[in-house]
C-alpha cells in the first residue's frame, strides 16, 4: 500500500466546465494526479449558477484540484495556456465544438508543441454527427437518444432521468479514453486526441432496452414505469412500506419462492399455479396485492433486511435528504464533509473505486477560482517557459 | 493512424455477466485488446434470459471477444482459469460478492501466481458497505441511491431511469479504474485489485441534484419532472410538436430571447417584464403556452432545426424505434448491423470514442458460447501451461 495514488506523477490541465469535464478531471485528481483547473477570470460558469451563491456542485466536482484563472480571449492568457499544455500529460476540455480551434488551442497546435500530450474532448454531439451544431446539454441529449422515452410510466409522458446522467457517463468515458491513450503512449511515446460525445455514451447505455425492443418490436411500449418491459416476471415494482416505498424484483421463480417465504406465505411459494413468471404476470394485480399486504405492515428497513436475508433483490426508495445524510457513505470514504467559507459543510465525493496497492486519499477542498494562478505561472517562469506577466491575471 | 487499437497487446479475461462486466470488457475489445470471455458451460446467464431465444443484448455487449466455456465448479475448470489468468494482463469479474474467493480464484491467489495481473471487480454494493450482503441489481440500486427519487413528476411516484444506467456507469468506471492500475503497473511492474460499486458511482452522478438540495433543503421536491428543480429558469420542459414532443430549455435569459425570435415573437424577446428567469417562472403557464403555440404547428425536425439555428438547447424526444433505425449513428460507426444466425441483424455498438492516432475498428460479431474453448486451451497446452483435458468442456 502506498499513499501515492495510481496516477501520481501525471500533470493534467482541466479546462472542464460544469459536469462532464470536471468529473473527468476529478477522477485524475482523486487518483493522485496533479490537476490544474483552468477557468475564465470569473470562474467556471457553474460556480455562480445558483443566484450569486457559490454552487455546491462546483465544490463537489473540483476537490483536490488547483485553480488558475486565464483569459483565453487575450494573447497573454493563450500563451500561458500553451505553456501549461507544454508541461502537461493530459488536457481535458468540454467547451462548445470549435472553441479550442478558434482560440488557436486545437489539438494540432498543442500536439505540435508537445507530442506527448493526450487531449481529451467531451461534447454533447460528436464532431461528425449531423447534429454537431445543435447546442447540447443533458436534457436534450436525453430526449434525442431515447433515454427519456424509456423513462416514466406507460400511460404517462416521457420524463428525464432526474440526474444529469449523460454528463457523468460522458465524463467517465472520457477518463477511460484518455487512460487508453496514455497506455498507448507508453509504447509509442506519442500522445493522442480522444473525443467522446454524450449522444454516443447515452445510446450505448440503452443496450438492454434496445434488446427488448428487438425481441418484440410490434406495439412495443418504450416505458414500463418501475416494471419490466418485456420479460414475463412478477412481482417487479415499487410497493408501499410504512414509511415510504420499497423496490422489489423477482427476476426469476426462485426469487418468488424466497420472497413468499419471507412474507410468511409459504403457501404461495408452494402453489404450482404461481410457480412460473408468465402465470404470475397474468395475475399481477393479485400477486402485487399479496406483496403489498406484507410491505404495508413494515418499515423500509425491516423489508430491506428481510429481502436481504431471503436473497431477493430489493431496496428502500430513499430521498435525497436521506442519501445526503448517509453515515455508511461517510464511513466508507464516499462522502467527505469538507468546509467551504460561505456554504458551510459540503458532502464531497470520494474516489468511487479502491485499489489494493494504493491508500484512498481523502479529497482536499475545491479551490476558489484563481487561488493558484500566481504560484503556477511563477513556476512556469522559473522553469524558463514563456509565460505572461503576472498582472494579466 | 494505425489499424491497431490503443489497447492492442493487452490480454483480458472477461468473466463479466449481464451488463456491468461485459460492458467493461467491451471497451477493451473495441480498443484492440484480446478479450477472452469466460462463461459457464451454458453461457453467460444473459444469453438465455429472453425465453429460450438468444438475447440481443448479449450480442451487443460481447462483440469482438472470444468465448471460452469453463465449469468453475470443477477442478479442471478452475485450473484452466488459473492458467488463463497467468497469461493475462487484466481479469474482469462482477459475480456475487465472495464468489471468486469461494472458488479459490480471489485476488490474493491470482496475484501470487501472476503479480502483474490487474483484477477488476464490479459489485452492486461495496465490500465494506453495510448493504454488502443484499442482492444487487440496477433496480434496487436506483432506489437506494436516490436516483429513483429524483426521477418522475413532483405529484407522481418515483420512477426508475428506464435504462440499466447503474450497470453501465459501473462498467465504465471499472474500465477507468483498471486502466489507472495498468498505468501504475508501468512504473511498479505490479498489478492491482480494483473494486467499484454501482451504489457509489450512482451516488456521484447525483452531484447536481444534491447540490440543488443543499441550496434549498427545506421543503425540497426531489422530482421536477422535465423541469428544473431549483434554478428559476423557464421555459424548460417538453412541448407538443405535430409528430411528438420536443425538449426545450432556456437555461439563461439569452436563450429566451433567441427562442422568442425563432418562434417569430420578437415582441416577447423585447418585453422587459419577461427578460429575467424568475419573472418568466412566475408566469410559467403563460410562457409555456406561447412556446406550445409555436411547437404544435411544426414537426420535431423543424423545431430542432430552428432551435439549433437560434442556439437554443433542445431536441426531439425520440422513441426507441427511431433510435434503433438512426442512419447517422450507422454512418458514424456507432451502430454496426451485424448478422446473428438466429436473430437476424443486430445493431451492435461501436466504440464510443475516437482516437486521432488509431483507426476505429468495426466490431466483430459476438461469439457463440464456447466457440473458442478448444483453440484457446490448446494454445495454453502448447505453451506448456497446466490445463485440463479438452473433454472437460
Amino acid at each position: 500500500m502506498t499513499a501515492a495514488g495510481p496516477l501520481s506523477g501525471l500533470r493534467v490541465i482541466d479546462l472542464g466546465q460544469v459536469y462532464l469535464g470536471p468529473y473527468c478531471g476529478l477522477m485524475f485528481a482523486l487518483m493522485g494526479a496533479e490537476v490544474i483547473k483552468v477557468e475564465p477570470p470569473g470562474g467556471d460558469g457553474i460556480r455562480g449558477i445558483a443566484g450569486g451563491r457559490e454552487n455546491p456542485a462546483a465544490m463537489m466536482l473540483n476537490s483536490s484540484k488547483q485553480s488558475v484563472t486565464l483569459d483565453l480571449q487575450s494573447d497573454e492568457g493563450r500563451s500561458a495556456l500553451l505553456a501549461l499544455a507544454d508541461t502537461a500529460d493530459v488536457l481535458i476540455e468540454n467547451s462548445r465544438p470549435g472553441t479550442m480551434e478558434k482560440l488557436g488551442l486545437g489539438w494540432k497546435t498543442l500536439s505540435a508543441r508537445n507530442p506527448r500530450l493526450v487531449m481529451g474532448s467531451g461534447k454533447g454531439y460528436a464532431a461528425d454527427s449531423v447534429y454537431r451544431d445543435a447546442p447540447a446539454m443533458d436534457f436534450p441529449i436525453q430526449a434525442l437518444t431515447g433515454l427519456m422515452s424509456v423513462t416514466g410510466f406507460p400511460d404517462g409522458s416521457p420524463v428525464k432521468c432526474g440526474a444529469a446522467i449523460t454528463d457523468f457517463l460522458g465524463g467517465i468515458h472520457l477518463f477511460g479514453g484518455i487512460m487508453a491513450a496514455l497506455h498507448a503512449r507508453g509504447t509509442t511515446g506519442l500522445g493522442d486526441f480522444v473525443q467522446i460525445a454524450m449522444q454516443d455514451v447515452a445510446h450505448h447505455a440503452l443496450a438492454s432496452n434496445i434488446s427488448s425492443f428487438l425481441l418484440a418490436p410490434d406495439g412495443f411500449a418504450d416505458r414500463a414505469g418501475n416494471s419490466q418491459a418485456v420479460l414475463k416476471v412478477a412481482p417487479y415494482d415499487l410497493f408501499p412500506a410504512r414509511d415510504g416505498q420499497v423496490a422489489i424484483m423477482c427476476l426469476n421463480d426462485r426469487h418468488w419462492q424466497q420472497l413468499s417465504r419471507a412474507m410468511g406465505r409459504p403457501d404461495l411459494a408452494e402453489d404450482p399455479e404461481l410457480a412460473e413468471g408468465p402465470a404470475r404476470c397474468a395475475r399481477r394485480a393479485e400477486v402485487d396485492g399479496w406483496v403489498s399486504d406484507w410491505t404495508t405492515g413494515h418499515t423500509r428497513a425491516e423489508i430491506f433486511a428481510a429481502l436481504s436475508d431471503a436473497r431477493v433483490p430489493g431496496a428502500p426508495v430513499r430521498t435525497l435528504a436521506e442519501v445526503v445524510s448517509d453515515d455508511d457513505m461517510r464511513t466508507r470514504g464516499m462522502i467527505h464533509d469538507l468546509p467551504h467559507p460561505d456554504l458551510g459543510t459540503i458532502p464531497v465525493p470520494g474516489l468511487p473505486m479502491t485499489f489494493a496497492r494504493h491508500d484512498r486519499v481523502p479529497p482536499r477542498p475545491a479551490p476558489a477560482a484563481g487561488v493558484d494562478t500566481a504560484r503556477v505561472l511563477g513556476a512556469l517562469r522559473q522553469a524558463g517557459l514563456s509565460t505572461p506577466s503576472e498582472d494579466s491575471n
